[in-house]
């Protein structure tokens, strides 16, 4: 397919945008588009800084016989602080509060546009770290993991509640559920994490984080190692457990009785 | 931010990626970019040929004072064959057979690159139908539907097999379970689906079909309409409800003794 320069541009960064933190040989663009390795070498530099001014993420060159391009996603912080901040002011409708003081998230988590701009936003936190899958529990975490994946490029990996027989053999842990303070049971198929996998767990919302206490029991039964803990939304008054983990909201208080929800910034954007 | 054109294109083109099926005016990226209108109309005409020869997408101009661009996400018909029939090869690996004649698919719909290929040939079956929401059941069906409704730039709603306290009210209807041939009962939060949507339903295996079936007598109680059916697979020897469906792949036999699976294109590419 010959294409002009600018279109060229156009189509590549596009594929870039699609096959993040993956590395590209110009020689694949140079034969795709029938242009010389030299014209691609400029297209990259063209896209290279148009993406950075427009805080889409950076393009790092790798010289060499088996060299190329590596696009990684990123996300200005002023952009990532006004969507946060949009969301904090969603979250703080009161007709979010449903009886026994949960929050109705779903219509967020559900906005493919949201999701995307969370995905952005957590990637980015976790910038720099190794990571081979994104782990969440069924079901209201799976986009927001799905989302996250996304962006990282990697596999993501559903922990269920329940057992399903279509997953073949299972590692089961114990945890204590926040919601009822019962001990229950999670589960992972074996065949869907790797040995030695590096691991970012992702859920939609921390109330006691006997959810998260769980998934890192799994992830030693898969002699996994935790990268990092990312959640929509915390609530710290209910925190029981103690581990580190980023959030993109706070809540500090439900307020059942007046029908009003306090939500901030979470502590994603903390040095 | 000012840019030169080259620049510029390659930020428009990642802008209209992004935000699909949404009308933007000229004005917007003109005021945005510092750029006379001119010069953008012109940059879109570049951006729309190239999408166009590399099977991106469609940009489509409304004229007038409250004009502006749409970009439809599509996909060549050779790369969406290129793509299945990869899909029917992994499919066809005979580690997949799990007891029970189930068929392993997690680690395919757990790859966002295979999802957000799938979900660009699902939205693209669809292409010139009005969509207001894309419907699936939890938790297998959650990755493809979001992967669909991304493309779709709709919101997605999920059907619970099972009723979670943070949901708020639900409406509720029984349907035959394939896999058990009982009677069981699906949830539908009253909140996650506007009466009068048009909605696509998608998920992951056709089998018996109860689930799909119980899914259209949700959209019922919510006044709500059909678009269509899509599933990644189907078994059809074990299809008995009868319904229309586009399928990207088409299990024709599972030979459990034997330990062979045997797939072919759905009928998804059917005019």
């Amino acid at each position: 397919m010959k294409l002009r320069r600018s279109e060229r541009m156009v189509v590549i960064s596009n594929y870039l945008i699609n096959n993040p933190y993956i590395l590209t040989s110009l020689n694949t663009f140079a034969e795709k588009y029938e242009a010389a390795k030299s014209s691609i070498s400029e297209d990259i530099s063209i896209i290279k800084k148009a993406f950075e001014e427009a805080g889409i993420g950076h393009i790092d060159t790798v010289t060499g016989a088996s060299g190329g391009v590596i696009f990684t996603p990123g996300i200005a912080e002023a952009e990532a602080r006004a969507i946060v901040e949009e969301l904090c002011s969603s979250l703080s409708e009161s007709d979010r509060i449903l009886p026994g003081g949960y929050i109705y998230l779903t219509d967020l988590l559900s906005t493919p546009s949201i999701l995307q701009n969370v995905g952005r936003i957590i990637a980015n936190a976790f910038c720099g770290e190794k990571i081979d899958a994104v782990m969440t529990v069924a079901t209201k975490g799976v986009p927001l993991a799905n989302a996250v994946a996304n962006v990282l490029n990697v596999p993501f990996v559903i922990v269920r509640r329940d057992l399903k027989i279509t997953e073949g053999s299972t590692v089961s842990v114990n945890y204590v559920s926040g919601s009822s303070d019962r001990i229950e049971k999670m589960f992972l198929s074996k065949r869907s994490l790797k040995p030695n996998s590096r691991v970012l767990i992702v859920d939609d919302f921390l109330k006691g984080g006997g959810t998260i206490t769980g998934m890192t029991s799994l992830l030693n039964e898969f002699d996994s190692t935790l990268v990092g803990v990312a959640v929509f939304a915390d609530n710290t008054q209910e925190t029981r457990e103690s581990f580190a983990y980023k959030s993109l909201l706070s809540v500090s208080e439900i307020d059942v009785k007046n029908n009003k929800v306090t939500v901030e910034v979470g502590n994603i954007f903390d040095a």
